[in-house]
């Protein structure tokens, strides 16, 4: 008996594993190696992420993105201090509180229209500083792209990191889609990280293409001492970490990790097309990455979803989230758009 | 450029993934999949775990050993209560502070003779309930086998288990090397599990031959209320889940759990053989799994290791351990012996 | 050398010890008494409570509020449960974290107009039960009176009791100024606390004249088990106990609580009046307890803080806090009022 | 009704509080006065404690012991790191897990003959330094005078805290005693703190004759960095601060916790003396504070402890502890040391 297969707009992570990790997995699976990173595998990782983010850059693989993040932002702050975030944020709002249990962490939470935090915004929140009632913001995070879809220009990180610096807090971004980003903007990567002033990184992988595996990479190492220690104690440190290496280095092998990115992204745009063509349905997010964000009515969206998998975004207003995936093909959008549109070409 | 296959004693981490492992990830890749649990590959999974550890067992996936240490102390204890462990224990010397640090569990550690806990030895410090100065005492936990490479009997684990609920403490049981410890007892997981009284156990895959998994095993469920919310905040639930799903999966099928146990444990039993006939080497334990600790030299074990990774135990004593795993070969081991005894016959 | 007396509007806290309490203070300090509770004083207390609260309520007395709101919400919250609260409470902002820091409690923040959570304002962020990604809301903290000087009638609480129940929240008030509450109401306390439904109390002392001491009053013990060891390892055991309760007594003692409370709470009616007709002075907020809250000009408080010290609420708006304390007088009151008043007049 | 006087032998925070300590707090409730350690009272603290401890030394005073040492400890630590200390110290048996609990702090213990830490017995815990997979040892901490009655001489310390800052880690002196080791040696404090390499102590008052009140004094501020914020973040941070700090300032004021102390210790003297010359009781311990442990038959304890109040340290040998305190009398102990000799003589 197999898993049939199927794909819907759920989740970039309901999707499989690209064909390439899976064979950089086996790949990796030769003899013994050195287990917890003293690795090859894990050596070629290091050299190809400075690579991309710079020479000071340095890499630490981990098993996911609140993983990623939580360990980013223990390093990143003194055990007084807190974190500013938007109110939108996974790190918020779908992390099972994972921040403040596992670290004692305090979020400094903050409404946006869209996901971005600016200089402005953060100040409602980031002030205080030298007054010990209030927990001390000590590390500004932002997602790129956000959990809305939406994007950051290098201009606008660039100008929250100095704003953040100016105010003696680090600067982190949560990119588990940062690929996704990458590809929209058409930039390499450094260019809106390093370049840009942000000082440590989550690195999305598996919402990209592969079966399980993050990193926590920092630009500045004086933002973030200790994250090899905080790795471990956050029970992020894997044995066999030359396997979560492989699949990561097979992301930067080929421009797969930019090949998938465009794809998704690109199936998002060719569905933002196909239903904004259909009266009854709005789009109300700007689709800059691989997720287009929409009001429809809700009996229609009940009776879709016994077709297609996708998540209601707000019960409230009738919001649904449609993401794409690196194996989004071109016909499960057009198959999506087309019962989408029937639902009001019947009626 | 391909890794160099090599092998070596250091530890059963540092060992590949099985043939077997392999063909099951790429078969659980196929199509879309709900994320975080809800896939088939988990219930099957969730249905053969049941067949092994009882009707009432529930298992939770995770990424790594410690993770599945600390979800299952947290569960199993109030805010308020500590943890009772052999000082040997890898919950204390070897997780880098996780279960304090990540979780608020003070451990009580006792020093033991072999790495197992008694009854008697519990009560060194299993005592104080009902005084609040006193971290109260809410779980014990053993490893199986032990870091010492020792068994618990079934009837061991059972007069412990017995002597903690009689005093209001759960029995959680680290199986990291759990294959091997039913290997070498010749019993099924329920009989020195489920039927000895064990509440929760932590399922080791990874040093067992798959890549990457680890799986939270509850018993009793009374007995450890929360662990879906505790994985999540404990930064151990995979959104991918399926993959480390369909590796342990692969471990049930065919009892390639019990073939690579029982293959690990019969090198150590070989090595051990051969190393007792050279005079210079004196193994200091007995060898009940897949661990040979011995003291020989320290000179000697200086240019060994130049030859052969594997670890100093005690600096002091001069004790080392040899680890056997899933693909150490007999030629593997005939090799090492043979250049152990070289070193004392050349000399 | 000694403190010079004056007397501000900055905090309750700035007032020194009414001599009620000073005596019964130098009374609780004769021969030994047994440490950690176990005295006579501390016993009489918890007979007094049960007067006030109701006879299955229990008290345990701490240093301060943080501790009595943290010591509270961790008992009465699973390991992954959070907090639900309104944004301006002093447990989000006023506590330096300690509630993350040092229990890792989430708090879902709900922004309101005046201080006061309502069941539809708890319901934007008490969702998700049952889904492990979202910090499980386990309780809900309202302050009473609140920390913008207003009130909850019992209806009100009774209602945010009914919805909290109803969704397996339990319901917590932080009492830092409960007397001031109840004051107000002209009700005893059991009438808007336990027959309200409520379910754990932070008892304040400190800001009615005592010199320190809260205590944790919990109404319905099955809704916070563990309140004793959560004392001990939250750090807010008293060894010398009985003079924490001694304190406490004293103000249950010919009502000096309701006295010290009326009186706080007139000299803010007072003060409100007269400022009332001061033209160039608006009171932008209810006055229901002993603060008052008002906008003026930021040069006019710039000159008055030179004579009085008070805090400005809020920078941008301009709007300042008045508290009033139990050793506020109608002098104080009349001055201040004069000097403000000059302000607009001279100019 | 008042609380009748009585005295035993079971704890120094059985007894009450000295007249001078008293009279402190009622002169110090003169007005207003600006809350949470920004008072007069508190700077005039401040200066004599650099005139006892060293022009470097600032004082934080806090509520109680364990959040002495928790404030302390955490100032001391970085996020992945743990501390060093006796298996019998106070942070470890007797303060429910605080630092466990409430700083993620995890503790190496170190059994001891005497309670006390030499650099040897350091040494089986402080290595591993550089090795993510041992919580990292960062900070010592010592007991002066110890829980097992002994003392250290500043020779002692002097060479555990090169020992400890040649490794790394900083040193800790837990001095909730700290006026009896004092009086004891018969030298200032700074003679064995300060001067002696000593980085934060947590200095004892309530032991010592006041109410309630202790203190961390960083006596290296480069040591400890950030005491203001995690003395509120960990709920130490009393709002009528000017309260505690006269407290202590009356210790202070014309020797009074010298003589304090000194008398403590002679009538544990006196006491050991006594009970030296009954056949049938063994001294233990060297007498060196104010605390005498002695052997002596279980029945014999349990009829003396119906008319006196004292501990049973260890149920197994029968070892007792005798503490006496600052109101403890000759004729106290003369009663007490009469009625044990009874015992063995009427039989």
């Amino acid at each position: 008996m197999t898993t049939a297969p199927w794909r819907g707009f759920a989740s970039d992570n309901y999707a499989g594993v690209h064909p390439d990790v899976l064979d950089a997995i086996a790949r990796a699976s030769s003899g013994h190696e050195v287990a917890y990173g003293d690795d090859e595998i894990t050596a070629r990782l290091s050299d190809t992420v400075k690579d991309h983010f710079g020479s000071r850059a340095e890499v630490f693989p981990v098993f996911n993105g609140t993983g990623a993040n939580v360990v980013s932002l223990q390093a990143m702050t003194k055990r007084w201090e807190a974190v500013v975030c938007a109110a939108s944020a996974h790190v918020n709002v779908d992390e099972g509180g994972a921040p403040e249990h596992g670290a004692g962490l305090k979020l400094w939470t903050i409404p946006t229209p869209d996901g971005k935090l600016t200089p402005a915004l953060i100040d409602t929140q980031a002030w205080g500083f030298g007054d010990v009632h209030r927990a001390q913001p000590g590390a500004v995070t932002i997602t790129q792209s956000t959990e809305l879809g939406t994007l950051y220009t290098a201009d606008e990180i660039s100008a929250i990191a100095e704003h953040a610096h100016g105010n003696g807090m680090g600067l982190h971004v949560d990119g588990a889609r940062l690929a996704n980003a990458a590809a929209s903007l058409g930039s390499p990567f450094r260019a809106f990280t390093t370049d840009a002033g942000v000082d440590v990184v989550s690195f999305g992988g598996t919402k990209n293409g592969i079966m399980l595996g993050e990193a926590v990479i920092v630009l500045d190492p004086d933002s973030a001492p200790g994250v090899d220690y905080l790795r471990k104690s956050s029970m992020q440190l894997a044995s066999k970490m030359r396997f979560i290496s492989a699949q990561l280095l097979a992301l930067f092998t080929d421009d797969l990790w930019l090949r998938n990115a465009q794809h998704s992204n690109a199936m998002a745009q060719l569905l933002e097309t196909r239903v904004r063509a259909i009266a009854g349905v709005t789009v109300v997010r700007p689709v800059q990455a691989n997720a287009v964000f929409a009001v429809l009515p809700a009996d229609v969206t009940e009776r879709l979803q016994k077709q297609f998998r996708f998540y209601t975004w707000d019960q409230v207003t009738g919001e649904v989230r449609w993401m794409c995936s690196w194996d989004t093909t071109e016909d499960d959008v057009e198959t999506f758009a087309a019962a989408i549109a029937a639902e009001f070409t019947d009626s």
